[in-house]
């Protein structure tokens, strides 16, 4: 049986809610209240074509894991599918569209790509707006994004000189696992956003330097097409969001063992949404390119202009996880090692190790949370000052801010284990796909072995506290343009 | 018995002073020197019509309560009252009445407005230049203005995971009236620049979430008037400027504790104008832009360009307060409470501590009377740190800088049961009335309710002091435009 | 005996030089060597008229003071006269002639110069540039010309209230001699090239409010014609310039003691002139303006740039100055009370007090000698707090930076009997001749008195150091444009 | 026997690979690997005339030096010669060749130059984008870089008056030898590449007031040629490079003690190349003037972009330099001082003076390598207040930031024998030639000199630490341009 888009559009409300995805027509009606983006994107496509809103943002698997079978009404009718392509085929582009078109064959050749910078310059051209926006994005003023960077600068070295570094060795591990440098990729949502492969881009990317990925629980990729492209000798970890439901919360910790993920990376630091308003503003900007500006009407009504995209991943997460109570349930149905992401303070790095978890992810969402948590560069430090002892007890990595070896090498100097990157990657696979993704690992690992050999250290043991100081003054702003 | 436009224009000096308002005739020859503006802006209008000039900051009982029944002499006659008429239909619009005019069909949907900056940058827009100059002024450089808010920048937030946040109450309770936020509207003077319902729409803006408004001396409405906006559970306090002459002093108490206000904030850092350079500049401005530059002539002699809005509310003040006469004199004449508004030091919170009073509003006027006095959150941060105990004797509140939520939050962690906002209500009233004011705490609601889940804290009195930190760096400067 | 142009002309080098000035001819032969400004700069003009370079720099006495009658000669002829007369009225305007026209004409009116840098605007735009450069300039990159200013952003209020200030009194005494304000005008050399009545117009300015005034060494106007412009009730100080030669340096001192000077003000921070960069730049500047660009030729000779205004004036200075020998013989020469002004440490301020000396100006002369020369505030912050009795021993004052009454107010709760402004003078006599330095006094009354008000404070004695804090963190600039 | 242009063609890689320099063709077919700068770069030429690209770089003796007599392989044929010169002489002018040759024409006459940065910026104008490129590079962001020069912002005079300075001796000397000021030309290599006479330039200027002048390793002349163009007075520094191979590494040592050079400046701060990203983007901008910008192409290898200019100085160096194998090696084989250059952390120098060393030169190589190095200021400051014992132990100079007298003045009260300066003197042999690098040494030597008479030194030894303070504040920036 399939359907004509007459029939499919009799379904356009709540009570009965009809959408078309790739020529396929869904009933989503008992679906709305569980969609974790809200019902109200979707109730915009009832009973019509939601496929190119719909494909960038979700993993191939979600309709299948979503609905049941008989959520799964068929294929449309041959005329209806000749009318959609046409349609698709007619649609005149955007000029942001046109722009992009553009910007993509104006990219430089990759061997121009010196730094970290460079790649965001690039990535920031040839990104659809609202793309770089959400990747961008963060918190209230973006106070805390710039100041996780900043932070770094307030670090410098003591470089030791007449120490052998013609052997220089970079590699280290994370809960074991072998990595060729003491970086990671942190988790980041939306790859496809950026380009047609997504996180597999980032997957193919680490390959070879064995960097390990932590795939965010809202890939746009299913976690199994994500652990189908990683190579044997790659570690995958979970970047895992609770869900309120301990029933629900429970089917992607089986999902992701049996797809060979080593460890699971609950995040704590995102228990609601934030605003991000350069996020939740892009449309307008689009929407004024597009049809001009839009002005007010004296008395018309307030409607909430939501989240953005931010806001939308997180709808039905557990808001009140404790540490008595969600760790052990967790060490109760799963023996994968537990990283707690989103550690904020000395005062719960100390009772993360008390709970006895494996490793902790000092971070703050890349400031895209909790506007003025403290960056995370000053945790790491002052965890390090009051409580060395810590670091015996349990890993810790730290995440934000970090764009240059330099400021790896910082981090690992004050103990941590590994510094992950979550935009750059975002950006690199946006800009040139997994060639990307290994151009940033490139550019790093000569930052980081040039940063040691520099320094006189001829491996990750040597990078001790005594090697970097934090001074009193205000040093130059990160990231100079030349 | 009316008046002809000669009969009132032979009555045009100090000598004998008739003016005109919505087509009355009134003698305030007597009035003269008790005019808080003083007697020469009066004179300006002296034989002629002074309604336009009148109307936008004085209530409408102004007249009734100023001057005796003798001194209203009726209305002018229907000749002139056409006259007057046809003058006014034949004005034609100045540069700066044009700009405002075309700016309010620009204004942006009020969906689109984010937070208080946004609500700023309309309010800029379609504010008569002379209007804006006057809300948005300082004192001299405008150094503590800017201060206030950059002070929130050096507080950082040591963020609280994996503490149960999915219900999370900001309510708390002002002197024990209820409010849904830790927020006031802080008394700021005529309302009535800005948007013709003025002080009102503060007062139905705050109703629905039963936000305090301290309703200032220099109100634009009557008093009764804005008692009257109220709503029966909503809360009004009254900014007590005290006049020199104890008698008159007394007689706003008896009528605001008969209209049902519930507490005085004497103001006390406000005992003589400053100059505020923007707002005294404003008129020039204006004049430039109609007029042309005017130039100085060889030899002539240096007026005084006077102290702008400013300076002619506080003329016949009480310049000679002190802890020891004017306390107890308060207490003798009302039960109502008492809080101290402008207190810039910790000595002073000392002493108002001992002399007993209720509350004291931290406040430098909003860097609008002593250049260079100590940002607030400054001073609240040294008597947390100094004299904890204070917090125990009287309640404290802050007001002066506060943008964002996490501001909000700040404050009420260091001790502060609430922080006010002035300008900001000033700015949403004027672009979109009241549902202007209900947005600008729409926005904070959200901003606080999520900052103090990010932060880990339920309620109140979760956020402690141990949340915050005073960093030693110098953070980036707040409200980043995007 | 009259001098052709011809004969003159015969005298145009250093074997036998000849000028003429105002239409009479000198021989300076022997005097080239004892011009303070370098013997060059005669030579310039050397057989020629050197009218227009010599007036705006010299006092009226100088030609008597510094030639014996034979050295003068004796007036040109009539024919000679006439063709300098048509020379002189032939001159075409320059473009900076011209562009001072029509500044002056552009003048704001003197009652909307609202604060000290409006009036620094005003004279920026009128004066000549070369002036301005010479009155704006300072050592080498200006950094302590703006570092002295900036010092006094770092200090703020402790504002104390409810204290009784409806009458609050500014006045105070240098020395013994009664000023209504704790301000004086601090030396500053050559008004006239601001305004044909140079220093006349800051000791007119400043005798309504008994303003000390302390003229300099290099006053452009005879120290007699300054002291007959000054009324009974007014203080006049001399700024001291020792010269090598105590014969000749003793001269000085004679005169001014005759012609009724209060204080002597050794100057020990010129012993050698600085490089400031501007003033020797404006004459490039403006040469570009008139005749292009000009070009290295390969090859040609480096001869020397020479050091602006500045250096010409200290040419034969005393640079072997000691506490040991200088004050003693001081002493011995006059009983007028002695001020050292220039001193930059707290360590020569202890040894002026064991030197016994009545004052010191604590001063790095306007940032125009020593770069990086501490800011006189907090020399004066670390005098108060390390050696608070010196201020028992000496009279303390301060310049350098100081721009407003706030400024006058932290450096009088610091200890300092009164703050010297030199270049606002200066600037104010250029832009509006003596009502500009009335003006000046004005504005600083008003914020003089605002300040002490809303501090709490009704006469300099309570201006203590408690009112004033130095905070630890990096305030806004001084002096934010509106 | 002479060549033809098809014969040498036939050798065009690295199997057999000639070239032709200056008409003469060389088989460098087993230097290839040798080469300093790689073999890429020569093969580049393989088959061709590389005298363009040879010349501004290499001195005149290192064919010589590099090749053996059988390498040498005789001259063009005459008919090669003519098409060589017809090809040379037909080349048209690069955009940047044209920009530079219009630059030279408008340099300001040389005694316009009033301080460094004006230097600075006429060799701006007037070098090759890619030479102005090189020298000015430094590493990553150049924070480094940047900071060195701040640092001395943050130290303040405390200046000394009323002491004798009419006469001022900034001579000293260094390691016994002779200066008239305390500075030194520090290395800078490849001067060539700014002006013909390259390093010569520098000693020629240095001569006159004896300034040591320490020549790089990668000088682009003979180190016999720049030998023989200094003064018997004066004193020439080796900066020492060494390579991994002992016996190569030992006759560069040999030659300069034959030249008379006075002591060798070990470098230890270089022993692997940093990016510059500005030095290796030069190429590109240029690229883009010529061609257009270059794009991407899908799917294309990433070819290394190489490391520039820097890069290719250092492919043999020595990586496993330490103190107990490197120090004593250097002892037993030479008797001439030995200074370490590139000191960079407390820890470093004190071990240098256990090491027994003459001298140490604390340097990060102008911010040319570790990024996030300390500012050589700095670590002397930490030194002299830590281990003020170290200097009675050896001699310590610095390099790295400095501009102005005041520099130098304040790195010598902090203990420094002299200070450094490389691209100073790069800038003006470039911009000037010789009589540019003596117009750089008498600017200091005034700047040197009217500072310390302003502090009151009348001699090297009276600049002592009491007379600097660091000071807690920001300070403004350096060299603020008028």
């Amino acid at each position: 049986m399939t359907w004509s888009l007459e029939e499919v559009a009799n379904h356009k409300d709540a009570s009965s809610c009809w959408v078309i995805i790739d020529k396929c027509v869904y009933d989503v009606t008992e679906f709305l209240p569980e969609h974790p983006g809200g019902s109200s994107i979707i109730l915009k496509y009832a009973g019509r074509d939601a496929t190119s809103a719909y494909k960038p943002i979700h993993p191939s698997d979600a309709l299948d894991k979503k609905l049941s079978s008989s959520q799964h009404l068929g294929p449309v009718s041959d005329d209806a599918a000749k009318i959609l392509a046409k349609k698709e085929a007619s649609k005149e582009k955007t000029k942001d569209e046109l722009r992009v078109e553009q910007a993509m064959k104006q990219r430089p050749p990759l061997n121009r790509i010196l730094n970290l910078s460079d790649m965001e310059e690039v990535a920031k051209q040839v990104l659809p707006y609202k793309t770089w926006a959400y990747y961008r994005s963060a918190a209230d003023d973006e106070i805390t994004f710039q100041e996780n960077a900043q932070a770094f600068n307030r670090f410098f070295f003591h470089a030791r000189v007449m120490r052998p570094v013609s052997k220089c060795d970079s590699s280290t591990r994370i809960l074991g696992f072998e990595t060729s440098l003491p970086i990671f990729a942190s988790s980041a949502a939306l790859a496809k956003l950026g380009h047609p492969l997504g996180e597999v881009n980032i997957t193919r990317g680490c390959a070879p330097s064995k960097i390990v990925q932590i795939v965010s629980t809202a890939a746009s990729l299913s976690y199994a097409e994500i652990a189908a492209a990683s190579s044997p000798s790659q570690t995958l970890f979970f970047q895992y969001y609770k869900l309120k439901d301990d029933t629900v919360a429970l089917k992607s910790i089986r999902e992701i063992e049996r797809l060979g993920y080593r460890a699971i990376c609950l995040s704590v630091d995102i228990v609601v949404p934030s605003t991000r308003d350069r996020d939740v503003k892009s449309s307008w900007v689009l929407d004024a390119q597009e049809n001009g500006v839009k002005v007010y009407n004296e008395g018309e009504a307030d409607v909430d202009a939501g989240l953005g995209n931010a806001g939308s991943l997180i709808v039905n997460g557990d808001r009140d996880m404790t540490w008595e109570k969600t760790i052990p349930w967790l060490r109760s149905v799963t023996k994968l090692p537990l990283v707690i992401k989103g550690i904020q303070s000395v005062e719960d790095a100390i009772l993360a190790a008390e709970a006895g978890v494996d490793g902790i992810l000092i971070s703050n969402h890349g400031g895209r949370q909790l506007e003025y948590s403290l960056p995370p560069l000053e945790i790491l430090y002052r965890l390090r000052t009051q409580r060395p002892e810590i670091f015996q007890k349990l890993e810790v990595y730290i995440d934000g801010g970090v764009r240059r070896g330099t400021d790896v090498v910082k981090a690992v100097c004050l103990g941590a284990k590994a510094a992950g990157l979550g935009r750059a990657f975002l950006y690199a696979q946006s800009a040139y796909g997994e060639v990307g993704v290994r151009k940033v690992i490139d550019i790093l690992e000569r930052e980081i072995l040039t940063t040691m050999r520099l320094l006189g250290a001829a491996k990750i043991a040597d990078l001790t506290p005594d090697l970097v100081e934090r001074v009193d003054w205000q040093p130059l702003a990160h990231a100079v343009k030349l």
